[in-house]
């Protein structure tokens, strides 16, 4: 079992932040997060395109290549692989692991769920020691209706941990635990179970999606309005010289 | 007179705020400045480069792509332009026009004063329409000696308007602006003078620097360590969708 893998696996569930730039992945390691992912929204909103174009198959590799080296383990957003031939998505993610990623996230969109176990097997014959979480956006994107089947069929494929963005329901989330044989990975939501409470619900990864960055985002826009009404701005401001440190990299 | 030199000529002072991604210009946009500037900080962050090395020339010249063609002036932070060749400087100022700059911040790093100049000559024999603002660092990295007479030569070599991070004592700014021909900017700092103080001393264009950037990381903290501590984390989260929108491209 590779490192990453073994963080799955711990008494407490695994948090894991993520990161929109280098930056930020060096600030959150350096609060004592071993792991960091990164959002695919974040990637797109900085690059300027829209979350879920083929275009940010270049940008991701960009990130991961920036972030790859940094003293944690890295868990890549990579949508739906940026392909619907295997082969591809198999490619991208060997092109990841050779940048230093441990992990990689590729999600469904509800599509066919024999091309995304066909991904899943592409990704694990191309990249072996990538952790590869399967996401299924049966809740994400509809009711929550086929999200056993298709678990199954991603569980067989080879995928070592799968992930449900958009269950929020405890009972849901237990009966997904009960049901799986891999790790389960819960987005938390402000409005959803708080970490203790997915805890005790047997969840082993929690990830937190873009919410870091559109809080960041959200926070920049609140100080600018304070500045413009004349008053100083709220909350922690980093200084030069702390975000100039996370600028260096590491080697 | 271009548009964005004419803001800096206008009742009140231009407030400039400075992004680091495409999501953080338009989302600034959004809140009706009509002009947005970079932070080199916040590029090199972003990238994973130290502030100041000539690697982030290609990185500022993509954040100018990604950003260039949006509803707003962009001005560029472009350092002190990677190059001690004025040439290069001005090749560098051609480039950033070409993808829709109408603005540059060149900074002297208390070298040559002659120098700078000639930096300065050689963008606007480059790029006529680029407004040059030329940064002293005589308060940043030392303690402003010299100000005036850089700030001539600054003037005489076709600077636009000058910048003088830095300086916070209301005696010295009013002198400044008495002294000079063209606008002055000044740093804002929650310290400092507030932005109505400001505007009554003269001063005509006032940046934020890397203070949102700063902020936006600051607050991506402290929202984990409120998710990790099993609170709700504070502050105003933009949603998806709000966001999504500003990942898009405006043409």
């Amino acid at each position: 079992m590779t490192t990453f893998a073994a963080l799955h696996h711990t008494d407490t569930p695994l948090l894991l932040p993520n990161a929109w730039d280098h930056a930020s992945a060096r600030a959150l390691a350096d609060q004592g997060f071993p792991a960091i992912g990164t959002t695919s929204l974040g990637v797109a909103a900085a690059a300027g395109l829209p979350d879920g174009t083929s275009d940010t198959r270049d940008e991701t590799l960009r990130l991961a290549l920036a972030l790859g080296s940094a003293p944690y383990l890295l868990s890549v957003d990579a949508e739906d692989g940026y392909s619907d031939d295997p082969e591809n998505v198999g490619e991208f993610a060997r092109e990841l692991a050779t940048v230093g990623a441990v992990g990689i996230n590729l999600e469904d969109r509800l599509g066919p769920p024999a091309l995304h176990a066909a991904k899943i097997e592409a990704v694990k014959a191309a990249a072996p020691g990538l952790f590869v979480n399967a996401r299924t956006d049966t809740y994400w994107l509809g009711d929550g209706a086929g999200t056993l089947d298709r678990l199954d069929a991603y569980q067989q494929a080879g995928a070592d941990g799968v992930f449900v963005p958009g269950v929020t329901c405890p009972q849901e989330i237990g009966a997904l635990v009960k049901h799986l044989a891999v790790p389960l990975n819960i987005l938390h939501t402000p409005t959803g179970p708080t970490l203790p409470q997915l805890a005790d619900l047997g969840v082993r990864r929690i990830s937190l999606g873009s919410l870091l960055y559109r809080r960041a985002l959200g926070a920049a826009l609140e100080a600018v309005a304070e500045i413009r009404a004349g008053r100083t701005p709220s909350g922690t401001i980093p200084s030069y010289d702390e975000v100039d440190a996370f600028s260096r990299r590491s080697c």
